[in-house]
């Protein structure tokens, strides 16, 4: 019998095992299979939202060693400085000539406002099929073409093709793939708990719908001319919405090629071309496009001396904006952190990528004072080993690009200067760099600068540069003051082996977004971004991104049951006008309010009481 | 045997009944009971939240039958209109001087704001249970004193006490018991589906922390002195956050009486004071308020002249601003109405409720042509009846009370004029009012204005008085258009027998709110408030309303399975600086990216293949 006993014992198990692995093991990989295959994506079942291939040519310049003119020295503006009329693109890298562009005129404007509110009449009312459909054309096109894609990123950007297939092509992926998975999702209505009111509570169902607004706008910067241009336009889109973005005058000749990409994208799926709009000026002339009646949301990504114009500038017709600028993120290195290695790998990653030039760059390392000599002491091995260049034309092995124009050099080169004047050491770097292949290109050297405290301009101000700057803290609770102590609050970093530590800091660091063991992935999550203090406010990405772009609709009806039953709202008669007796009104409100929302039970008996004798 | 099995089926029929009753009629009654009476409430258990009895005294000015000295003429400039250095307060409806407040000044402004900010740091800190307890006890108080309360709003705003009882006091106990209900679940930290990406979606979570802000402000109107002051209180309290709000020169007497009742609550819970900030001043003073550095945020309410000028200076400190101006509500009344007796109750109230001073108050009647003479003739009968005076000695038995001021009557009788010389029919009013008893009070005739088009000022304008205006539209679709022509977009209602064509013109309606067959529900319900085109943007109110006055932080971390075992994010050898082979980089990336993206799963095969490789 024992022996019988322990067998079936063993027999149960074994039994136990096969289904937990089963149901903990095979079943998760089976559904998860099942939903990336077969749900999230069209099958032979379900072509309506299957991504269609695109012909759409990349330009001559794009292509590997291409021979353009370069210009001596390059700049902007065609002829002087005073000539605003048209735009010259060059490559930041090799100062190669890439196309002359007349600015907008405010009558193009006028026209293209126009063009794209007629356009999203019938767009706002696609289904999310269609949609999501264009939002696969695009995913697929790019997926498809990477190195093209990212060759004419680097080529008006100067950036390494790595910065761009992360920094460029990967976000955009990722932003395309999250709201064909999630978008429609975010954007349907939501329901709300209604009124508390123990009496209409019973008689009302709330919710809030999203509608979209109409022509909406986005002025963006000229650090990722691909996916700066095309996160806008996806969460434009995809709520309903038609677009006007506002490139930079730096990036114009491959924002122009990325615009025709989405219009080549429409042509194919026969929607209207006219949604998605392109302008391009100069700043002074951007005034007359941010108070344009006919713009119902602006998405500002800037500067803060221009956030205020384009505020001032769209308080003139209330235009509702989204607000966002610089920062001066840090990552916060605490005391038990296991392999500075691996760290510093993310720390330069998170410095150098695009020669600094990302709003989310690490701006400020600020390191524990147990680790931070070993931290420096690694840095300082490794920043001194990147390479300046270009490897658009396959021909030099390079880490670092160009920045995108030499006219903020002086002010880098000072706010370096300030630093070791004040005590900093410079390890590596801190001027311009002369590249013996492109003399007239806009280099500037890898820098390390340690040491750096609070009384440094370098440790307040954005520098936006290849600076990797190292703070040191006496704790964790001076590191965290430091982080704060600046005007700024965009994103940061906290690394650590404790979670739970690292989760408090998170906790207290003053800024929109925050990343804890990792770097800027707050951005790719597709999370709501913006930042808060001086960098401005609202949020792009994400769902609130997509119902940002809405009116947000809140509409009041009775609940089914009572319209199945023709009940319907009614003015009491106690309260009717004209009042029969201004006593026995306010009897019956004042009843109404203690039988609402009194919570002693005899008080509210007392008040129905009341009002079934009409408030008397 | 067929009886026995009749009779059996028998029992079951009466079986199922009685189950049927008891899961459906009984279970739920009393799941509801047990939330109302021994969740949601504080028992004897749980006193934690429980409200504690307030003591505060009433204002003698606000008792029956006071004697207050009354002004010849009145008016809130102390003596001259040059004098701006103090307010004068006084009753609009019997004009009695009520008292003399020295402007908030900038060094008290400054002084003001600091202490908030000071208050404000523990607070922040602050258990939800505590929260709960202020509001809770803020409601027993006002549910207890509703007569006092009421009329303490009558004097200082002229209003009837049965506008107060509903207007004032009704809406702001939703709010607090909306709060006290829901609050805390809005402001939790909302979950995030994460990336996208195959590969980085195992890895990551992504959540958003709603932190409190700092110290906000709000910038109230004069026409609801109860509920606009202590809306914004609500929300900001609940929120965390400390608050300053600045209070219409209209209303001073009654703002400080209201903000006293908060701070004799907070000080009764042993909260510090400071959190809740009254200033008040000359509209031509409040730029300095608007442009402090010291505000992380402003709810504007207001008009939109002044809206420009709040925007401007906001802009120079970046502050985030909601923006709640005017509307022209419309009613559209669909040719399917079943009862236009009842229907004209809603409307009469609608229009005449605060003498017309809603911001949500209906301004429009849009009534499809089969039915729109019924309607005018049931509304003639009515408006006629109307009687004008100050109920608040209980002298008289009205109507409807005072305007707040006689600033606007020049105004409003223009637009009446204007629309009669273009073809109105002005049936009642039309013109301000001498009343016998209060012949300085700032009285309007209750006007009913029909066959207005919108060729007619007042068809476009806000009226903000007792202008009870019908407009004819040949079907819905018209009515729509009408609804949709003027520049606001705030509230509307739609009334018909048909929901799903009621629901239909409800979505076809520019406006942040909309009611189905009731009258400004939506914003009693909390949901999110806020209009769209020139009637503002932002929402407060609601989840919306809490979590607006929040920091939205974005945080990403690794998943907890993958931190038990101490798995970290590093970056990839190929993509490690220096970068060893630049080719192997980009197809590193290019392959991680088809891998995470690609729908095609032989391409994700290959691509996986490639990692493994190290992108080679």
């Amino acid at each position: 019998m024992i022996a019988i006993d322990l067998n079936f014992a063993d027999i149960q198990w074994q039994y136990h095992i096969l289904t937990t692995f089963f149901v903990g093991v095979i079943l998760p990989l089976l559904y998860y299979l099942y939903q990336r295959y077969f749900t999230s994506t069209p099958n032979k079942y379900n072509k309506l939202e299957a991504a269609i291939k695109l012909d759409y040519a990349i330009p001559d310049e794009a292509k590997p060693h291409w021979k353009g003119r370069r210009l001596h020295p390059p700049h902007v503006t065609v002829r002087t400085a005073e000539d605003r009329a048209s735009i010259q693109s060059y490559c930041p890298a090799t100062t190669q000539y890439l196309g002359t562009f007349a600015c907008t005129t405010r009558e193009q404007m006028d026209l293209q406002i126009e063009k794209a509110a007629f356009a999203q009449k019938s767009w706002k009312e696609s289904s999310f099929a269609v949609r999501k459909q264009l939002l696969r054309t695009l995913a697929q096109f790019i997926l498809d073409n990477q190195q093209d894609i990212a060759r004419v990123a680097c080529r008006d950007s100067g950036k390494t093709k790595l910065d761009a297939s992360m920094g460029e092509i990967m976000v955009t992926l990722e932003k395309l793939n999250w709201t064909i998975a999630h978008g429609e999702r975010a954007l349907r209505p939501s329901t709300r708990s209604g009124p508390s009111s123990l009496l209409m509570g019973l008689m009302k169902n709330a919710e809030v719908r999203y509608e979209p607004l109409g022509v909406v706008s986005a002025i963006v910067s000229w650090n990722y001319p691909l996916h700066n241009l095309l996160g806008p336009i996806i969460l434009a889109l995809f709520s309903g919405n038609a677009i006007v973005v506002k490139c930079s005058e730096q990036v114009v000749w491959s924002s122009a090629w990325f615009v025709g990409m989405v219009h080549a994208a429409l042509r194919r799926l026969e929607i209207c071309e006219d949604l998605v709009q392109l302008v391009y000026c100069f700043p002074e002339d951007a005034d007359y496009f941010t108070a344009h009646p006919g713009l119902q949301h602006i998405t500002f990504i800037g500067s803060k001396p221009v956030a205020h114009k384009v505020l001032q500038s769209a308080s003139k017709e209330l235009t509702p904006c989204v607000i966002e600028l610089g920062g001066k993120d840090s990552v916060i290195v605490m005391d038990d952190v296991s392999d500075l290695k691996a760290l510093s790998s993310i720390l330069m990653r998170g410095t150098f990528q695009s020669a600094g030039q990302n709003c989310i760059g690490i701006e400020r390392v600020i390191c524990v004072a147990n680790v931070y000599d070993s931290l420096v002491e690694i840095l300082n091995e490794r920043v001194g080993k990147l390479r300046l260049g270009s490897d658009i034309d396959q021909l030099d092995e390079i880490d670092m690009g160009a920045m995108i124009s030499d006219n903020r050099f002086d002010e880098i080169e000072r706010l370096v200067q300030d630093a070791v004047a004040k005590g900093a050491r410079l390890l590596h770097g801190g001027k311009r760099y002369l590249h013996p292949n492109y003399p007239q290109g806009h280099y500037f050297e890898p820098t390390l600068l340690v040491d750096v405290n609070s009384t440094m301009d370098i440790a307040n101000q954005e520098v936006f540069g290849p600076v990797l700057t190292v703070m040191k803290a006496g704790d964790v609770d001076e590191a965290v003051k430091i982080s704060n102590s600046c005007e700024y609050g965009l994103g940061n970093s906290v690394f650590g082996a404790n979670f739970q530590r690292c989760n408090d800091v998170a906790n207290q660091l003053e800024s929109g977004n925050v990343a804890i063991n990792d770097f800027a992935t707050f951005y790719v999550c597709q999370l709501p971004f913006g930042g808060c203090k001086k960098s401005g406010f609202g949020k792009f990405g994400g769902e609130e991104g997509l119902t940002g772009l809405c009116n947000s609709k809140s509409v009041v009806m009775d609940k089914p049951l009572l319209r199945a039953f023709g009940v319907k709202t009614a003015i009491p008669p106690p309260i009717d006008y004209p009042i029969a007796d201004d006593k026995r009104a306010w009897g019956f409100v004042s009843s109404l309010n203690t039988a609402s929302y009194d919570n002693r039970i005899w008080k509210v008996m007392k008040s129905f009481k009341k009002l079934a004798k009409g408030g008397a």
